[in-house]
């Protein structure tokens, strides 16, 4: 049977021209992320599936992995997202480490899902981790680096919105200000967490079906109304979860970001965030969604067995991320991978010409030599078709004198030189 | 159930260390192939498992692969080599594309197996390929790139020998010299592909068990003995595969390639091999083993259901690469990932030290600050544990007055300064 041309589905091929897009994107990631002391790590595409059996990920594991048994008779499953794994080695090394300790790491994950527009079955997800530190100090460096990525691709405060919310808050609230059970709560949370995804009179309900009571159904959704700090409740103020949350961003803005508010329906799916959640959401009302976000997981790195270590961390997506850098146009144009194409002339001066190129290699040029044997005007078309800036020509006459000819791909233009002189001028177009 | 914290077995953890020292030789590994006009590509990891059941890849495919039926009851194989993916996306744009296309990737391939030194069940694998041209000049290429990999990391040429055979002058010589019929001939070279790893009286053995002819036999064990060209029986010379291989000896050693040597025994696995294949060994008596290889398949594209392409490429993995690296001391000792650590003396002090750290890394500085609000002497043994080459020390009097004291680890030496004069020192002591 002849194999199919396509790739997986929900998976990509990328062409050179994508890879290169794709190195463009991790580039900027990792040059943002680096300047705040965050070392890269990774870890396994394969772990043993018990790692997504624990709290936190259970929707995930039943629904969407890729899980099955290996030759050993071992249940593994490929990886949906980083978090369980990095818990892992930081506990594995919790007594090693300098803390705090700033990770990150740009791994490719798998869920299988419907595929639709910015999600595919497989994507890759840049995550930043802080362990060791659990005051807000480490939620507004999240914060500051979040919005330091937006900015380092050119995307305006216009372009974005950071949301901020506290599970300690929305926990206080739901149990001591609404006055339902710890189990209720919890269901609450689900649910508003789906808020977005139904109608209001469908959202009622739904509450009103888990409360069991209508004053308490009332003070639920009254609570969801409240678009900023000061409209919530008078019995929340005060409380010591409100007064981080106060303070994280009026810190936040102080530092100039001025597009964060607070979202009291903002809660993430994953159950392991144990206080401030964040998510950051692109302002077009064409295109009004979630692109990236993270939170405080205390709990995460304890469930190994070790002493808790406290961390906060967010994951970014790279096809949601690349969907908001075209829509508002700020994928950088990028130079052709390979800048010089060096054209042969005769089929005996392949050997040759090879050597030069060495040379050239070596003064740091990137260089192709056309050792197909192909006719000059075949050659031709084919730099030309490859992207290069420049074309050299060679020959047994040009080996002979020393003089070769540069086409300049862009202007058309044509000169005869020295290889010194070739080198410098295309190092220096290059700068330019 | 407490998850394990150990990684699947046969695959690594990369500790932020570890990380470094593989994105170091990635590093190089795209260094060199770039300059040669090499463009990165990427396919996914998990592949349709019809992909793998073409010619060549048979035992890995029945013995080695991690196939499974996704949730969609697709049988999935996670990748075991790149050179299936690559030859279907080859297939799939074959007419858009610009040749000779030169095309190379760093993906991580699964294989179950035994591990043992040198060979894990998760690896990665630079690979190297040259599309569109079927002139020797293509696999002079390769053998370029394969001695330039190796000196870009300061190996001598008495670290590593190159070897080389045609699998078309084998052919010949199996069946129109030793007389042999095309399927034992098949069988012969399964055979001579395991010689190393057999005694010579066992492998006599076998070779009587396929020919079945004394005088075959005899054919087949004197050839397998020739140590260079010259030695082959006289009936092979002129033959055009050995015309080829003679002439691409003798232009490698005019490149300065003078270690490399024929081997009438070198096969390599893969059965889609149609043509030269070469292999690179590493000298010491101790781990005298072969670190990376490859040769032209100029099949694998058809079989895709499209016209031919020529292909030459090569793959290296990293664990045995970087084995050889450690056994002869080639391994770089690396800067520190995170060069400065900023210690904040008060607990309120920590936004203002963000603000300024902010500053800082806009002027191109890598700078963690410590802001878990642990006592001067805990951050300070932190920072000497994180590696950093300096700390900076911020506090309320310092602010005020706008100097900092600045502390190089590595002399012990102390001084005080302003911001932007701090800068100027840490940054030329990176160029230093």
């Amino acid at each position: 049977m002849k194999p199919s041309l396509t790739p997986y589905k929900g998976a990509r091929d990328f062409y050179p021209e994508d890879k290169q897009r794709q190195k463009w994107l991790f580039d900027v990631w990792r040059k943002v992320v680096e300047r705040y002391g965050y070392q890269e790590y990774d870890a396994p595409i394969l772990e043993p599936t018990s790692l997504y059996t624990m709290k936190g990920s259970q929707e995930i594991v039943n629904e969407q992995t890729y899980t099955f048994t290996d030759r050993g008779d071992r249940s593994v499953t490929i990886r949906t997202e980083m978090t369980p794994s990095v818990s892992r080695m930081i506990a594995g090394r919790r007594q090693e480490l300098a803390y705090p300790a700033r990770w990150y790491s740009i791994p490719n994950v798998w869920r299988y899902e419907r595929t639709q527009r910015g999600r595919l079955r497989e994507f890759w997800q840049l995550n930043v981790d802080m362990f060791g530190v659990d005051s807000i100090a480490a939620e507004l460096e999240m914060l500051q680096i979040a919005d330091d990525l937006m900015r380092a691709f050119h995307a305006k405060r216009k372009d974005y919105v950071i949301k901020l919310n506290s599970r300690q808050l929305v926990n206080a609230a739901l149990t001591s200000y609404c006055g339902l059970s710890i189990d209720k709560g919890s269901k609450l949370v689900r649910l508003i967490d789906r808020i977005h995804k139904m109608s209001t009179t469908e959202f009622v309900a739904e509450v009103q079906l888990i409360t069991e009571d209508v004053s308490v159904s009332k003070r639920v959704i009254d609570l969801i109304k409240a678009k900023t700090v000061d409209m919530l409740p008078a019995e929340l103020h005060g409380h010591p979860s409100l007064v981080s949350l106060q303070k994280l961003l009026k810190d936040a803005r102080s530092y100039g970001i001025t597009n964060i508010e607070f979202d009291i329906t903002l809660m993430r799916g994953f159950d392991y965030y144990t206080d401030i959640v964040f998510e950051v959401f692109d302002t077009d009302p064409e295109n009004n969604r979630s692109m990236f976000g993270g939170g405080r997981y205390d709990g995460l790195v304890a469930q190994f067995g070790v002493e808790p270590v406290p961390t906060v961390g967010f994951g970014m997506g790279d096809v949601t991320f690349m969907n908001f850098l075209e829509s508002h146009k700020l994928v950088k144009k990028l130079p052709p991978p390979c800048e010089v194409v060096m054209i042969v002339r005769e089929k005996d001066t392949i050997a040759s010409a090879q050597r030069i190129a060495q040379d050239l290699r070596e003064m740091g040029m990137k260089l192709a030599v056309d050792i197909s044997g192909s006719k000059f005007d075949k050659q031709f078309k084919n730099a030309v078709k490859s992207g290069a800036n420049y074309v050299i020509v060679v020959g047994e006459e040009e080996i002979k004198n020393e003089v070769f000819t540069l086409k300049d791909l862009r202007s058309g233009s044509e000169q005869k030189h020295s290889m010194q002189r070739i080198v410098s001028i295309v190092k220096d177009h290059r700068r330019a």
